[in-house]
C-alpha cells in the first residue's frame, strides 16, 4: 500500500506544492490533489517534475462535477471534466473520487435515478482518460437523519449502486472512518476484492457510542479506537496496493504548523502499519 | 391509435382465445395476453392463426420477471424471460410493460439502484427480440403512503428512471388513470415525442377529490371525469399511434358476462374516441 | 419536413451570418452550422436574436470530434465536446452528425471496436445535453476501395452499428445521394421508424451507372436522376417531420453568388418538395 | 494460481466426472466442464458432492451461445444461457470463456458491429449470476488467412474490444500458445492488472517458426519450446491467482488412457510450475 496525506489534517497550507514537499519529507508517496490546479499554476512539465523530484504520485483527484443538485450544476460542472480527467492522466494520477451524502432533501428514489445517471457519465468521461471513479460510502449517524430522507449509506448499497451505474471503472472509495461508524468488521474487507476498491482513506475515532461519532471530529491514526489493525491487514491480505491517504476532518483547524502535523502524521503511519506489521 | 382490451373490465374470463373472440366480435384491433400463455397451450402456429383469422394483434405482455423483491426471484424469472420474449416475437408483439409502485417497503434509494439494475437487463433481454419494455407510472395518492417509503410516481421521476436505465428500449406506459390522479395536463403529452411512449391505457375515474381516488375503482371509459377527450386528441396530436387498451380494476367483479361487458366496452371505446373526433 | 440549407451548394460564403440571412431570405427554415462557432463570434444572445430575427433553426451541428484516428486525437476533439454541445442546446439544436468512410487503412474490425467505444461516449456527452447523434452512412463505389481495407456503408449495417453502440439517442442521417449509391429502394425507408432518423441530406445524382457516381459530383435536387419525389414521400408517410437540408458536394466551387445559388437551391425544393406534394 | 485440467489432451473421456476424479487423484484442483451438463446429469446436489469429495472447481464454463453466426442462432442459444449461468452459479463457477478466430467469412467490421451488441448481451446475463465472461484470442497464424476476412487476433485488440463491448464483467482469456503464436513477451502480461485476467490456458509448442505453428498440434507444458517458465512468472509477478488449466489441442487422439494421460500432465504442470519456482 501506499502512505499518503491529503490537506486534511496539516492545517493551513500554502500550496499544494507544499503539500506534495511535506508529504516528501516525511516518507510518503502520495498526496491527494487537483491536478488541474497543479497544472494550471505551475504548467504540465514543472508539475510533473516537482512531482518526481519528491517521489510523489497523485493518489486521487476530486470530483469537481457537482452531481447533487440541479442538472444545470451538473452540465456546468461537466464541460470542465474533461479538461481536470486530462491533467490527472498527464501526472499519472488514476483515480478520482467522490462521496455519497448518506441524507438528502430530494426525494430519495428520483434522485437516486439522477445520480446514477450523472455518475455513470462522469465515469465514462474518466474512463476514457484510464481514471477510476471511486465512490465513499459515508457512516456517522448524525448525517443519515441531517436532511429529510435517507439515502444510502452501507458498502453494500454502494456496491449495488456501482452495479446500477454499470461503467466498468467505478468501484469503493473505502475510509477507516466509515467503516467504523458502519461498525463494519475485517470480514467486510474480506468479501471484497482488491479492483474493488479504487482508493482508501484512513484516521481515527473517539471512543464514543457510535451513534455519537460526529464526522468532523476525527482523530489521527491510531489515537482512537478505530481497528486499524484489522483494517489494515484485512486490505492486504485481499491484495489491495493502491494508495492510503490520511484525511482528517475536524471542526476547527489542528494545533501546529504543517510541518509539525506531517510530522505527527508520519509518527501515526508508522504506529498502525507497525502494529499491522505492514512496513 | 389501435384501440384493444385486457382481461381486466371483462368479468371471468375462460380463456386468452375468449378474450381474443370478443375483441375481435366487437371490432378492437389488440389484447393485451401472454404470447407466451398462448404459445404454450396451442403451438406458435395455431395461436398465429388465431390471432390472423381474428384480425387481432397482442399490444403488450406484462413483464413476468420479479424485479421488486430479492435477488433469487429475480434470477428465477430472469431465467424464463427469454422464451416469454421468444413468444411475443413470434406472434408479432413488440411490447412488454411493467408497473411501478409508488412507495415500497424497501429503503427507497437503494431500491432504486437494484431495480435500475434489474429492469435494465429485462430491457437488454428484451431488446434482443425487438422488444420494448413499458414502465408504468402509477398516481393513487393512497398507494403513495402504502408501504413505508415513497417511491417515484410522476412522468418525469418515471422519464428520469428511464435516462438511469439508459437502454434504448424503454418508455413510458401511459395509462389515463395515472395522468388523472397525478393531475396532469395536456401540455404534459405534448411534451413527450411519440417514441417515449410504449403502451397506452384507458379508463375513468369517479367524481371524487383526486386524493381520495381508489387504484381498484375504476370505471369505463366515458363513465368517469378523466378528460379523456383530452388525453385522446394528446396522443394524437404528437403522432402516437400504438395500442390505448382498456384497463378497469374494481375491488368486485364487474356485473355482466364477458360478452356484455365487451359489447360495454365497445361503446365506451365509441363514445371518447368519437368525442375525441378519433374514428 | 423542414427545409434547409447547409454552406455545400452555396458557393464562398463570408459567414455563417450570411448562410443564416439567405436561408430566411429564401424560405428556409434550418440551417446546418457550427452553434459554437456562432456563440464564440456573437455571444449567445446575438446568436439567437439572429436566428429568432431570420426565423431560422439550426439543424444540425457537425461531431467535431476526430474519433478515425488514434486515442490521442480522439482525447483532444473531447475536451472540446462539452462546449461545442452546450453552445447547441443554447442555441435550440437537438442534432450532431458525423459521417462513415466506407473503407479504411485501419484493421476494420479493430477500428470498428474503437469507432465504437469512441461514438458511444460522444453520444453520452450529447445527450446530457439532449442532443442525438446521427450516423450517415457513405454510399459511392469508388469510396468503397479508396483505402485498404472496407469498412460498412450500408444501412442496415449502419443500424447494427447504433446497436452495437447502444446509447439511447444514435440514430441514422439520411443522405439522398447514399440512398442512391447504394441503391436503396422506397420500401428501406419505410421500414424505419421516424426516431431512427435523426437528419436528412438532399441531393441529387447525375445519370451515370450508380457504380461510377462520385462523391464530390453531386447536383442540386430536381437535377438528376435520383427519385426525390419518392424518397420524401417515404419519409413523410413514416411520419418524419425533421430538417432535410440540403449538400451539394462538388469538386469545383458552383457558378454564381451566394445569392443566385440560394434562389437556385429554393426553385431546386420546390420542385422536389412539390412533385412529392409535400408543400 | 489453480492447476487445472480441461478434457483435451486427456484422450477419450467417458465423462466429466471420469475428468473430475482423474485431476482429483493427480492433484489438480481445477477442471472446465459444462456446469449445466453436469447439473442436469447428476442434479446440483450431487454435482456439488462430489466437486467437494474430490477438492475439485469448476474454472471455467464455455459460452454456449453461438454469437458467430446469424441472429436466429444467436436468440436461439440465448434462451439456454441463464440456465446454464444458474448451474455454473449453483456449482460455485465464476467463469464463463469464448474464444475469437482471427479471420471470418463475414464483412469484418460489420461483424464486429454485431459479436459486440451479442457479446455484450452474452456478458449482462452472465453478470446478473455473478459470472465472468472471458474472451480468448486466437494467434496461429494459418488461421489468420483460413476465411475471408482478417479479424482480430492480437491481446491489445482484444483489450480495445472489451471496451467497446463495456460490461463491467469481461476479461482476457490468455492462453500460453496464443501469447506465443502472436510472439508476446513477459512484459505483456506485466502490462496487465489480474482482474484483466478471467481464465488462463496452458500448453507447448512445437520447436518451428512461429508462423508455420498450428492451432491443433499442441504439446505438454514443458514439451515444447513455449518460455512458460517467463508466462507464469509474469502471472504470478502481477498477483494473478486464478485457474490455469491444461488445453492440448492436437488433430489426432493423444496415445494413452486417460489415467496415463493425467500423470502425464501433472508431471508437465510439476516441470513448469517447477522452473518457474511456484510450488
Amino acid at each position: 500500500m501506499q502512505q499518503g496525506l491529503t490537506g486534511a489534517g496539516l492545517g493551513k497550507l500554502e500550496s499544494d506544492t507544499q503539500l506534495i514537499e511535506l508529504a516528501s519529507r516525511y516518507h510518503f508517496s502520495v498526496v491527494d490533489v487537483s491536478a488541474k490546479g497543479l497544472v494550471d499554476r505551475l504548467g504540465t512539465d514543472e508539475a510533473l517534475s516537482l512531482l518526481e523530484e519528491r517521489h510523489i504520485r497523485i493518489g486521487a483527484i476530486g470530483l469537481s462535477v457537482e452531481w447533487r443538485k440541479g442538472d444545470r450544476e451538473f452540465l456546468e460542472g461537466l464541460a470542465a471534466l474533461p479538461a481536470e480527467a486530462a491533467a490527472a492522466a498527464a501526472l499519472g494520477c488514476t483515480r478520482c473520487c467522490t462521496y455519497i451524502l448518506p441524507s438528502t432533501d430530494l426525494p430519495a428514489a428520483h434522485f437516486m435515478a439522477q445520480a446514477t445517471k450523472r455518475l455513470r457519465l462522469c465515469a465514462e468521461i474518466l474512463g476514457a482518460y484510464g481514471i477510476r471513479l471511486g465512490l465513499e460510502f459515508v457512516g456517522p449517524h448524525h448525517l443519515r437523519t441531517q436532511w429529510k430522507h435517507p439515502f444510502i449509506w452501507t458498502m453494500q448499497e454502494t456496491l449495488d449502486w456501482i452495479d446500477a451505474i454499470h461503467a466498468p471503472n467505478v468501484g469503493l472509495l473505502l475510509d477507516a472512518f466509515h467503516w467504523h461508524t458502519n461498525e463494519m468488521e475485517v470480514a467486510d474487507i474480506h468479501s471484497l476484492k482488491p479492483e474493488q476498491i479504487v482508493h482508501v482513506h484512513i484516521n481515527d475515532a473517539r471512543d464514543v457510542p457510535v451513534q455519537d461519532v460526529l464526522d468532523n471530529d476525527r482523530l489521527y491514526p491510531g489515537e482512537g479506537v478505530i481497528d486499524l489493525t484489522g483494517f489494515l491487514q484485512a486490505l492486504d491480505r485481499i491484495g489491495y496496493n493502491g494508495p492510503v491517504t490520511q484525511e482528517i476532518l475536524t471542526a476547527a483547524a489542528p494545533e501546529g504548523s504543517p510541518e509539525e502535523l506531517a510530522a505527527k502524521s508520519r509518527q501515526a503511519f508508522d504506529k498502525v502499519f507497525g502494529a499491522a506489521g505492514l512496513v
